[in-house]
């Protein structure tokens, strides 16, 4: 059913112009050609659900809009639509699940139907690397702006949750922080960010193995992924473990794209880099960082200590500061719910 | 991460507004008092991602965008979010499938933080309706119109397709149809229409304990839920099932609440009725029809059948004729992919 609008949508009712077939090339487009669908499918894309075997499904959605999450000047189609699958995929890495299938729901313009193609190649990049299914989705015309929304199915025997943190236990993130927090910026202030800082606002990755790999080596209380910055993002496990969270400031990792004058501000407060924040059993992880750098090719750095108390401080040369501001306005940004 | 515009969404980067705690105060108002989440619910909202038990999940995801699918001179946005929920899920019941959980998607521009709260009303309505809880989503801002994506989460043992008609069957629907498609046509026309009619687009029914009777009566091959309308959704099924869908237009339940002139086209081609449309064996559901209206407070008319060939065809007193049509156009409406 289609409201009339100035831009060319159709009229519903009994003038309505009659299936013009259009839609199903886009959806076809969308989906292009048969992939293998899993053992897991039993039902994939064009029926009315898609219908999974799980044991123990883990589900997350994110909602990607043109305008507030990224401007169409930043990236191509084709990356925002990847980066929105890679976004919702990481919200499942912080469970320590691993992906099964993704459903996407687009909105475009209907005088942009090329937009569909783009973002579809997108989706199905993002999904082959992640090696699951597009096994459903959405399509609808848009008065304005792009709008993608991903839902991540996964699998998991073991979800590990933000609840879990207790006293003495240690703070750990994977990666380098404020990358993407600093491709935005240097956009913001009209400029073209560095090759590097641009990727990582593009092209994250979600810690899907890398998580799995954490949670098998034992030790691991609760977890997270920074979407919100890391102060924003240890509130959310301090708050949910009921305990105070410690922030080295100093041991921080800063993307190394980034210039001096901001780095350590961006890497503590800037949000979408898509690491993953762990909280550890005091001793367990130190021995690994060697093995964790060897298989994926990224850091793994303590940054920080539970206590009791409550909210997330730093520890400055003054001693303990409570990091009153939460990271970014998450209403006007996104967050899980 | 969040770009700046013109109406005032906070910037992003080094001057970025630190967490004003607005969005935890706005997801807590959408979640509404603490619910029991239900024996298949292991984590619930408030984590990265869902985990709910599950043998076959069956998923789907339905996006709902103000101006395109709905005007806010038409219905509450409370309205509105019940029934995107019910459009969602009334795909599972096509599949023959219980729903389990629901995700909600919402955006809504900054300055209309009250919309959030009327959504949040209207979704809890109908997940009480629909006896699910709502397990997690995403809140973020909209650079104008609100969007509702809603994702369900079912689960069934036998899903039912939409490929399984077979020549010889017949061809079923729940209700009336064209009720939703006459509200949107006297809105469209400048005039308020009748209660019965505005109830049929704002209030409808996902037919989720009729499907499973159905079924577990026996002789159901394939279904679907008219959301294209009966021409468009019947050529769905005949697409994905290689057969012709015959179909008489005098036998087309026709809702009461709408004028003669135009109630056949709208009880044809009317989409978002969300009625069932039942491909069954011959003779099966004849003798049922008073049990099911018994149970349900709702008709169950038999409009068609199925034979060898393509497309669908209605039948006249001239003879077969193809109905070229297939509905409305679906991109500048919304379809499942």
């Amino acid at each position: 059913m289609t409201v009339p609008a100035e831009n060319g949508v159709p009229k519903v009712g009994p003038s309505v112009r009659m299936g013009s077939g259009v839609e199903f090339d886009l959806i076809r487009r969308l989906l292009g050609p048969p992939t293998d669908l899993g053992p897991a499918v039993v039902v994939g894309p064009g029926d009315d659900a898609a219908v999974v075997d799980l044991r123990r499904a883990v589900l997350s959605t994110d909602l990607t809009i043109e305008g507030v999450h990224f401007r169409r000047t930043w990236l191509t189609f084709a990356e925002a639509a990847s980066r929105a699958v890679v976004a919702a995929a990481s919200d499942l890495a912080a469970m320590a699940a691993s992906p099964v299938a993704i459903l996407v729901s687009l909105a475009v313009a209907p005088d942009q139907s090329d937009t569909v193609g783009e973002l579809g190649e997108g989706i199905r990049s993002a999904a082959r690397l992640l090696g699951v299914p597009l096994v459903g989705g959405d399509l609808t015309a848009s008065p304005g702006p792009v709008v993608i929304n991903v839902t991540v199915l996964g699998e998991t025997e073991a979800p590990v949750t933000r609840s879990g943190a207790t006293p003495g236990d240690e703070i750990w993130v994977t990666g380098v922080l404020g990358g993407s927090a600093g491709a935005v910026s240097a956009w913001r202030e009209g400029s073209e960010p560095d090759a590097e800082l641009r990727e990582a606002f593009v092209v994250p990755k979600a810690r899907i193995e890398e998580a799995r790999w954490l949670v098998e080596r034992g030790g691991v209380r609760a977890m997270i992924d920074l979407s919100d910055g890391l102060v924003g993002d240890a509130g959310h496990l301090a708050a949910a473990s009921g305990v105070r969270i410690v922030l080295d400031p100093q041991a921080v990792p800063v993307h190394p794209g980034l210039t001096k004058k901001h780095a350590s501000r961006l890497a503590m407060f800037g949000g979408e880099d898509y690491e993953l924040c762990i909280v550890g059993e005091a001793g367990v992880f130190q021995p690994i960082v060697g093995s964790f750098k060897e298989r994926f090719g990224a850091e793994l750095t303590r940054v920080g200590y539970v206590e009791e108390g409550d909210g997330v401080h730093a520890r400055t040369d003054e001693g303990l500061t409570r990091i009153v501001a939460g990271g970014f306005d998450h209403f006007a940004s996104s967050s899980s719910c």
